[in-house]
């Protein structure tokens, strides 16, 4: 593993900021994640994030869209920015001399973004527009589907949008979900490469630093049955998207979940890639993976395969999910450790990756897990304590979205 | 800038051996790239790389597809595999005390692929079902018909497949190909990251290293017109490719031309985002890129919209192409240096980046450009040598192709 320190310092508001040292690097990146995801907006405003997202970065303090743009480039930037379903998180990777002002024009965009009238037209209609690109997209479409599907309301909220509430959203209305949403007292800061932390907390200090603490947004999921949805689509393939209830991340579970996973999808011999795929050729692509919010967790599957295969893809995707609990090798258990081990090395590496580590951690967990502590819990998971688990949280009641031009029968 | 150090080595057959060694990573990554790309291939048989990629990991040496999968795995290898016009490259991150080990395994891949009977057929209906899935991908597949229509044959041909020929493809056939294609004397590894070069180069030799040599297989492109293709698809979007030719890697100009694409579409304020999508809101997604094989080069540019704004959409992209020799800023092209070094930079901390880039340079050039170098020829630019490259090669006669529901004029 890397050398890492961890930086913690708490303004009095509540913002927290965190940072991540890594030796020998010449970049830095940073994310502010804002706690004006998808799940936490008022009902009947879905796409509202998305809009906001764009339309704070048209204009911000003493800069009107064009000034602010040219700002950004002229540090060379290389901007992130992604609507989740608890956060908006926007953030950078860039060269470590100009991270301070790059954060002076953060600060703008984050408290003084301009939301004029004459910019939330376009913003919105890209809002609109991307929504209705995923019809040229079912892949993703099925998971943002799916993700709906399993997630107790709003907590799986599209991310995207939706298009009548897009349509029906007034600037004034998208200018009081902005500000509203902008609640420093529940943001998280991360920075991770090269920086000063030092200096770092001198400035957000200056910058984002009040007396005033806001509570964080409430959100009261309510509890739905794994179901089946079928849209239907003149296509020549079939996408399906299976989803399944296990453990979050802050479970003392977690890593026995994250083995079994991987056991099913983790590598070339992993068995949902050798049983649906390789063995059968049921499928072009199939894998499954972790997804976890903070107030629930599950296993995302996709696979993508033609219409006269399509039942017998899910079928044995069923089938193997329900076999993992029966038995798993020691050498299974060894891939998956391997695997998941060499990965979180690769991360490490990753300016970017570390700072959305870091900010994830701590909103998940309050607190930001070392990377020897990763590594010693996924050293310390055995055969026995995955199929215990596996046993007491059996991966079971599918909630299952499909894709295409026919349906399946969920089993 | 890192600190670099490039390290090389040629062996006796003419493989040429790359790593470049990067300070404090605990992960390593290499590629080989293998002289088998789409566009080397014999006639008829379009695709054929693609199940080759897929078929020489179904078992080698004295490992059975099965076992080889273990192996893979149990080493916690993050695995790559690109077909490319010129080179299929096969490759893998992975924890630097895993290297010795990957690379017999690689070499049994690569020299002693069991290339089954039995193994074939599921390698081959996987690369059909490819093809098949770019039909719910229609923003790949117009970007992969623009290369086509663009770079004169065979360049551009398809590195997906052709459906009609991969059924006519036999496991003979196939075979035949991959044995012959696997050309060592035309083959580049590099390695970066973590490593010993000379214990790296002597397992090669060993395992890589025999007395023969052999020509690279050639191709002789047949120039064609710039045209216009339409394919339709029943949706609810316009996909719009286009391209048109500029000066390849290895021309005294490719810093201007590239500063000019970064001026068109660095960053957010960059002509065509803002033109385009910010300013006229007339399409969600719109970037131009520069893409070059060794024989040819080009700018790359896609589009996303709607049918009812894909006229003006490709009307108003051809003019700033057009209009760009007219006039540029100084605060544009200083925007467009700050963001390709800042690209540079965060590229030079990736070690599957820098193998990918260093064998690319190799190929492209004879020799590994340094981080410095490229850094220098970026800051040398000048608003008048990116006009007078731009006017002496203006971007003109653009090669269109679209996927949607109806077709658009190129005037």
């Amino acid at each position: 593993m890397m050398a890492e320190k961890l930086d913690k310092h708490i303004l009095k508001n509540g913002m927290v900021l965190l940072g991540e040292r890594m030796e020998s690097v010449e970049s830095v990146s940073f994310d502010f994640m804002l706690p004006a995801g998808a799940a936490l907006l008022p009902e009947g405003v879905c796409g509202a994030a998305n809009v906001t997202a764009d339309w704070i970065f048209r204009g911000a303090g003493d800069k009107d869209n064009r000034q602010l743009g040219d700002a950004l480039d002229g540090l060379g930037l290389h901007r992130s920015v992604a609507v989740g379903s608890s956060h908006l998180v926007i953030g950078s990777s860039l060269e470590a001399g100009n991270l301070s002002e790059a954060l002076n024009l953060y600060a703008d965009i984050i408290l003084r973004a301009g939301l004029e009238d004459d910019q939330f037209e376009p913003a919105r209609q890209l809002a609109i527009d991307d929504v209705l690109s995923l019809d040229d997209n079912p892949r993703q479409k099925v998971m943002l589907r799916l993700r709906e599907q399993f997630y107790p309301k709003p907590l799986g909220r599209s991310t995207a949008g939706n298009i009548e509430e897009l349509k029906n959203l007034t600037a004034e209305k998208a200018r009081q979900i902005t500000r509203d949403s902008f609640n420093l007292s529940q943001t998280i800061f991360s920075v991770a490469g090269k920086y000063d932390f030092e200096k770092t907390v001198k400035q957000m200090e200056k910058l984002f630093e009040t007396d005033s603490k806001r509570a964080a947004g409430t959100i009261k999921p309510k509890p739905k049955p794994a179901e089946y949805t079928h849209i239907p689509h003149d296509g020549a393939q079939v996408h399906i998207g299976l989803m399944t209830g296990t453990v979050r991340v802050d479970d003392e579970n977690y890593y026995n979940a994250r083995i079994a996973i991987s056991v099913l999808s983790g590598g070339m011999s992993a068995r949902l890639f050798t049983e649906v795929r390789e063995k059968r050729g049921l499928c072009y692509a199939v894998g499954a993976r972790y997804h976890s919010l903070k107030e629930a967790a599950g296993v995302m599957c996709y696979a993508g395969t033609t219409p006269r295969k399509a039942q017998k893809t899910l079928d044995v995707i069923i089938a193997e999910f329900n076999r993992l609990k029966e038995a798993i090798s020691e050498e299974e258990i060894k891939q998956a450790k391997a695997g998941l081990k060499s990965a979180l090395i690769l991360q490490s590496e990753s300016s970017s990756s570390r700072a959305g580590s870091i900010g994830g951690d701590y909103y998940m967990l309050g607190r930001v897990r070392g990377l020897d502590e990763i590594k010693l819990k996924i050293e310390q998971t055995t055969v026995d304590s995955v199929l215990e688990f596996l046993r007491s949280k059996p991966f079971e009641d599918f909630t299952v979205v499909t894709i295409g031009p026919q349906q399946v029968k969920v089993k």
